[in-house]
C-alpha cells in the first residue's frame, strides 16, 4: 500500500476513447481537466475515512464503446420523409448519437453510463437547418403522433433533454446557433437558441467589428454552465446567471420569442412593456420543450465594461451577519453589485482550506474573532457605469463594516471570477473514485432562510462523512437563493435515495422547488405538492391547448403528462 | 353677448346633486375641482375658433336623478342565494347603485350618462365582506352560470367594468381594503385589492407607528389614478405609475397573488425568483377578471426617503434631441430616475403657456435658440439612497447639456409633482361645453418611437382645430411609452371614430395596444389583429380553463369571448 505523503491518484488526463460512454458524459472540453487539488484531496480523505489505497482503482470509467441494439420505433418511410425536410447529412441514426443526444449531465444520467445503462434514446437524430425546418418537422410529428425532444447544449441536470417517448430528438445547436442582428437603439440581440454562451459573449463583445456597432455589449447572463450551454436553453429552463443580482435572470433578460408549436408559429412582440393582458411572451419562458419549439429570441444586452469593474471580497463573524448584511444592500437603494455570493461557514472553512489563503491569515482571522465554522465569506463585483460602480462598492463596503466584516480587498473575487467555470470538470475525478458530487438549489424569501438553511443541512449533515457546502449567490430585495453542494462516498442506489431526501426537505422547509436549475423529469415528481394543483391544472391546460397530442418533450417533463419512470 | 376680456364661464363649483348621474361619472371627490386656468379658457377658444358666447350654456351636465327601469334578471331564489352569503346589508338592487357599479370613467361612457343612456347594468350589486364571501359567490355563481364582473375603483377607461352580460356586480374596493400585514424582512406587504392608492401609501409611510416597523415604506405605484384606483387594479389591468422607471409597472412590483376561480383557489407562492417552469403568477397579472378574482396580493414595497429627492427639469432644443438623451440615460447604466417625464413640442410650448413660466424665460428661451414648437420640456426626479439620487441626477444633467439642453432647476419637477392627480378633473369642465379630451397611449421601442409619433400625430392634427399632446413618460432601456392626449369640440359621434382613427394608426405605427391602460372592451376588438391569432388562442384556452362557463366578467373583456357591442 502506498501511503507515501506525495501519492497523487491517477486523475484521468486524456480525452476519452472516440466512441466511449465517457466521451458524452464528460463535462466540457474532451482535453479539459481541473483535478481536485491536493488539499481536496487530503479533504477528501480525511472526511471520508479513506486512504490512498481507496485511490489507487478507478470505478466504472465509462471508456467502453456505446453500443445500443435498439431498433428504431420510427418506420423507415417516417425517417424518409424527416430525411427529405432536412438533407441526409442531418439526420443520425448510429447508436452513438442516439447515446449522446438522449443524455445530459444529471449525476445519474452519468453514473448509468459508466455502466453502459442507457434508459431512453431517441429514434432519430435531426438536426434542423433554421427555423423552416422546425416548423415543417413540427408539423409532421403532430400529424404522425412522433415525440420531438430538443437538445442544445446537453446540460441539463435534470433529466431534461431525455428522449422519455423516443421519436425525434431535434438537436439545435448544430445549425441554429448564429447572432442574428444586434439592435443598438433598442439594445437587443436576435439571436437563434443554440447560440453558445461563449461565442454569443464574443460576439456582442465585438459588436463593433462585427455588426458595425457604437459600442460593445455583454449578454450579461454568465451561469456555470456558460461555455457548454445555449440562449435558448437558458430562456426555456429560467437560468440564472452569477451576476444575476444585477442584469436579473434569463426570465428579465428576454425581450421576445419566437416559437414553432403543434397549432402553430408566433412571435411575441417587440415592446419594453405593454398592458394587453395576460404576456405569452413570459408564458413561454420555463416551458422546457414542452409548449413548443423556440426558434429564435430577441435579448437585452447591456454595454460592456469591463474596465469599470469594482471587486470585493469581505470576511464575516458569522452566517447571520453576512445575511443580514446581504440584505441591507440588497434593500437600500444605492444600486446592486453584479456578482454577490456569501458562503456558510461549512463552504467558506473548505474554501479557505482548498483555495487556500495567505499563510499569515489564518492567526490572523482568530486573532479579530473570525472563527472557523462561524465566519462567512462573502465576495462580489459590481459593473456598469465608472462613478456608479465606485458608489455601490462604498456603500457594499460600509455596510459590510456595519455587519462586522473584515475587508480583504477584491484578490478573492478575482481569483473567484477565472475559475468560474472550471468547477464541474472535478465530477469526473471525484466519480471515477466513487465519490459523489451534486448540488441542489432553492430560492427564498429572506424571513425563511435560515429555516430552510438549517432544516436541509440537518438532514445533510445527519449522514455521517458527508460535506454540505451552501452559499447564496443570486439576490434580490425580498430574498435570494441557496445553493447546497453535498460530497460523499455513496453508491448509486443510496445516493439517489439521499438526493431525494434532501429535495423533500427543501419543499418542506420552504424552499422553492428550482432557483435555476429548471425542472427536467428529476423534480417532476414533486411539482403538484409544491405548486398545489391549482396551478398545475394552469400549465397543464396550456400544454394542452398547445400540443393536444402530446408530442412536445412528453414523458414527464414538468411533470405535465406523467410521473416520470427513472429507471 | 358679452365680450369683455373677464369673462369666465361658469365651470361647476358645486357637488353633483345626489343620486344624479353625474355624480357617478366626476372625476374624484364630489367636491374636488380644479378648473381650465384663463390661459386654457383662451387656448380652447382660439384653437377651436370659439368666443365666449359658446361658453354661455352648458350642454348636458347629468344632473338628472338615475332612473333604471330595467327588472333584474336574476330569479329571486338566486338573489336570496346571494343574500344569505354576504348579508342583506351587502346586496343592493337600487337603481343608483345598478348603474353606479356598472361604470367607469371611459369618455364615451360619461358623454352617454350625461344623456342618460346606461348601455349595461348588473343585476344586483353584492360587497363581499372577505375573501370567503367571493369563493362562496363564485361557485354558486359558477353553478348557476351567472356572470360576475369585478368592480373595485371603477376608474377604467376602457369600459373594463361594465357588466356587459349583467348578473352579479361584485364590489371589491367595499370591505376588501385593508393592509393585512408589512413583511419588513422580506420588504413585502399584503394587501386587500380594494384598498386605494393613498390609503394603501399613508399605511406603508406609518409602518412604524402602524405595525411596528423600523422604518418608512412606500409602494412606489403612482398612476395619475392613485387617488381614485386601488391596488387590485394596478395588478389585474397592468397599470403603471409615474415613478415606474425606477419602481417598475404594477406587474413588477407584485410578488405573490391570491385568485378565486371558477374551478378553484389558489395563492402562488412566495418566492424571490424560482425556475418551476412558466409562471401562474405571472399568467394571472392583466388577466381584466377574466380569469378570476385576485382576493389578497402580496406586493414588494421601497424604502420612503422622500428627504433623498433630487428633482431636475431642462429644456432641450428639439424632440430628437430629447428623445436621444432619454435613451442615453436609460442605457448608461448608472441607476435610474424615478419620475423622467419628455414632452414633445406641442405638449411643452401649450405647457408653457397653460402653465406659466416666469416672464423673462420666453425671450431667455428665444434668445438661446429654443424655438416654440421645436423645444422640449423635460422634468422628474431621482428617488433612493442619498448620494445614488445625487448621483444619477448629476448624470442625467450632464447628458442633457452633452444633447443641447439648458438646465431650468427643480422648480418645473416640484411644480408637477403638486397637481400630478388633478388634471382629470379638467374633465367635466370641457365636457360641459361640448369639448372633448381623451388620452390614448402605447409602448413603443426606441427603433420605432419616432414613426409612431409621428404617425399617429399626422393623424390626429389632419382634422383641423384639435389639439394634440404627447409625452413619454414611463423608460426602459429597450423604449418608452408615448401618451396622445387629444383635445377638440365635436360631438360623441364624430368622437368615437376619431377615437378609432387613432387606436387604428397606433397598431399600424407599431405601436403597442396599450402601455397602462389596459384593454377592456374599448381595445378588444384590435386584439386580435395586435397580438395575433395564435397568441389569442393561448389566452382563450387560459380562459377556458379557468372559466369553462364563462361567468367570469364577460361579454367581450380583453376580446376573449366575444367582439363586444359599444351601443
Amino acid at each position: 500500500m502506498a501511503k507515501s505523503r506525495s501519492f497523487i491518484p491517477d486523475w484521468t488526463e486524456t480525452a476519452p476513447p472516440a466512441g466511449s460512454y465517457r466521451s458524452i458524459f464528460k463535462w466540457g472540453a474532451p482535453d479539459g481537466f481541473k483535478h481536485p487539488s491536493n488539499a481536496w484531496y487530503r479533504m477528501m480523505k480525511q472526511d471520508f475515512h479513506l486512504s490512498d489505497a481507496d485511490f489507487m482503482r478507478k470505478y466504472e470509467e465509462g471508456s467502453a464503446k456505446v453500443v445500443l441494439n435498439r431498433t428504431p420505433a420510427l418506420k423507415p418511410e417516417q425517417i424518409a420523409v424527416l430525411t427529405v425536410i432536412v438533407g441526409k447529412e442531418n439526420v443520425a441514426l448510429d447508436d452513438y448519437s442516439r447515446v449522446k443526444y438522449a443524455s445530459g449531465k444529471t449525476t445519474e444520467e452519468i453514473l448509468e453510463m459508466r455502466q453502459g445503462i442507457i434508459r431512453k434514446v431517441a429514434d432519430v437524430i435531426v438536426h434542423p437547418r433554421d427555423k423552416h425546418d422546425v416548423q415543417h418537422i413540427v408539423e409532421y410529428c403532430d400529424k404522425e403522433f412522433i415525440p420531438i425532444t430538443v437538445f442544445s447544449a446537453g446540460s441539463s441536470v435534470n433529466f431534461g433533454c431525455r428522449p422519455a417517448k423516443g421519436g425525434v430528438s431535434l438537436v439545435i445547436s448544430t445549425h441554429m446557433n448564429k447572432l442574428l442582428e444586434v439592435n443598438e437603439l433598442n439594445q437587443t440581440a436576435r439571436v437563434q437558441p443554440g447560440m453558445f454562451g461563449p461565442a454569443y459573449e464574443d460576439a456582442l463583445n465585438k459588436a463593433p467589428e462585427r455588426f458595425g456597432c457604437k459600442r460593445r455589449y455583454t449578454c450579461g447572463h454568465f451561469p456555470q454552465s456558460f461555455e457548454y450551454s445555449t440562449v435558448g436553453g437558458w430562456v426555456v429552463t429560467l437560468g440564472s446567471g452569477q451576476a444575476s443580482t444585477y442584469y436579473g435572470d434569463a426570465y428579465d433578460i428576454v425581450f421576445s420569442q419566437e416559437y414553432v408549436t403543434p397549432v402553430g408559429t408566433f412571435k411575441t412582440l417587440d415592446y419594453p412593456a405593454t398592458a394587453t393582458g395576460p404576456k405569452v411572451n413570459d408564458i413561454m419562458k420555463g416551458s422546457e420543450g414542452t409548449f413548443g419549439i423556440l426558434v429564435e429570441v430577441t435579448m437585452k444586452i447591456f454595454r460592456y465594461t469591463p474596465e469599470n469593474r469594482a471587486r470585493f471580497s469581505f470576511m464575516f463573524p458569522a452566517w447571520k451577519a453576512a445575511v443580514d448584511a446581504s440584505r441591507e444592500i440588497m434593500q437600500s437603494e444605492f444600486g446592486k453589485p453584479a456578482i454577490f455570493r456569501i458562503s456558510d461557514p461549512e463552504e467558506t472553512d473548505r474554501g479557505l482550506k482548498l483555495y487556500g489563503m495567505p499563510g499569515f491569515l489564518e492567526p490572523f482571522l482568530a486573532l479579530r474573532g473570525f472563527k472557523p465554522m462561524q465566519r462567512c465569506l462573502c465576495l462580489g463585483n459590481v459593473e456598469g457605469d465608472r462613478d456608479y460602480t465606485r458608489l455601490v462598492a462604498r456603500k457594499i463596503k460600509r455596510i459590510a463594516r456595519k455587519h462586522g466584516a473584515m475587508y480583504l480587498t477584491g484578490y478573492a473575487a478575482l481569483k473567484w471570477e477565472k475559475t468560474r467555470y472550471t468547477e464541474p470538470y472535478m465530477r469526473e475525478d471525484l466519480n471515477d473514485y466513487g465519490i459523489m458530487i451534486d448540488t441542489l438549489e432553492a430560492g427564498v424569501t429572506w424571513d425563511n432562510l435560515h429555516r430552510l438553511h438549517e432544516g436541509v443541512r440537518t438532514f445533510v449533515k445527519s449522514r455521517p462523512g458527508t460535506i454540505c457546502m451552501t452559499h447564496a449567490s443570486h439576490f434580490y430585495p425580498q430574498g435570494t437563493n441557496l445553493y447546497f453542494i453535498f460530497i460523499a462516498r455513496m453508491d448509486m442506489n443510496e445516493y439517489v435515495t439521499f438526493q431525494s431526501g434532501i429535495i423533500d426537505h427543501i419543499v418542506k422547509f420552504g424552499g422553492t422547488l428550482s432557483h435555476h436549475h429548471g425542472v427536467g423529469r428529476l423534480l417532476a415528481p414533486w411539482m403538484e405538492t409544491h405548486l398545489g394543483k391549482e396551478q398545475m391544472a394552469v400549465l397543464r391546460a396550456i400544454k394542452k391547448h398547445f400540443d393536444p397530442h402530446n408530442i412536445m418533450n412528453p414523458g414527464g417533463q414538468l411533470g405535465l403528462d406523467e410521473i416520470p419512470q427513472r429507471r
